[in-house]
């Protein structure tokens, strides 16, 4: 996606060989106007799939997800990291490793929200090692529910979670897929070949 | 504002006499449809106000923050509720006590992202005590900023947040105020005299 692309040159810090720093436009400062692209972006690429359901991860898949919920006229539900007081009902749960934030994290969902009859689409900001969408994914496994996609906003395609979860089947969307971090530049996978 | 009003009726839980539960349109799923109603209906009211950013607080703050800015065409900053290994720039910190979850959170937001030409908009989704709005007000005088107002979704004016963030000056924008959650019933705040 073009538009992200650009945003991530123009206002992405390459902190490492293997960070990238997109505080400005997507997690902790948001632009909502590129959310409103890439929900309609998201929208567009999985419009056949009878989705019913957005599922993602507390915090920075919320405004995606909020977007692409509103272009596909569901519901979204973001899974929590830890329980809250209100939050004691009856739970799908999934444990999360941080390599990030070196931690790790249990998220859950209420049995409330996804069932057997829901075609899910999941939503997260960055795809790496693949962490968060596996928990996700068990969640959705959990309830019974058939998985249709995961869509990314910014896959680190030199790590290994885009291509595990390609090799299970899964329709992997990615709006950008950064081939390298090297020597402090972002450079992105060729577009030449179908990702 | 009658839709979200109207969606409490009908979606809302009271699980005891100050504790509602709005688990399955605000702060677990989420109503895409709603959250781009009440976008609308805060950029309404503080369309005049010149806001350059809206302020919230993760998590649940972010879906209706992202509409609010879309529709106000401008920036919107989310505090994050602990440190991770990539927000270690110079930060505006304040700690925010939750009755609800009993635990006290330090909330940061960059410097990077609210200076002291910027006139801020503070949205959350429940007024209670006021803990977390005055947490984000902290912000904003650290930053030099001008508060314009505060927009919740949710205000339990049975309790005193609401009223001392009023007695202060500020203008406090709250879409539901909730009189009472006695008897298990959600009793509004009648419409009579202005808020």
């Amino acid at each position: 996606m073009e538009l992200l692309e650009r945003k991530i040159r123009e206002e992405g810090r390459v902190l490492s060989a293997s960070v990238l720093k997109v505080d400005a436009f997507i997690n902790h400062q948001i632009d909502p106007v590129l959310m409103d692209s890439i929900g309609r972006e998201f929208a567009d690429r999985f419009s056949g799939e009878g989705i019913t359901k957005i599922l993602t991860l507390e915090s920075s898949g919320i405004a995606p997800a909020q977007m692409t919920g509103l272009h596909l006229q569901v519901p979204v539900i973001f899974a929590r990291k830890r329980r809250s007081l209100t939050l004691n009902d009856q739970l799908y749960t999934s444990e999360v490793y941080s390599f990030t934030k070196e931690q790790s994290n249990e998220i859950a969902v209420s049995h409330d929200f996804i069932n057997a009859d829901d075609h899910v689409l999941i939503l997260d900001d960055f795809l790496a090692n693949g962490q968060a969408a596996l928990g996700l994914l068990h969640i959705v496994e959990q309830a019974g529910a058939s998985l249709e996609g995961i869509g990314i906003l910014i896959e680190k395609a030199f790590q290994e979670g885009g291509e595990g979860l390609r090799n299970r089947g899964i329709r992997v969307e990615s709006l950008a897929r950064i081939a390298s971090l090297e020597n402090g530049r972002v450079q992105f996978v060729e577009k030449v070949g179908a990702q």
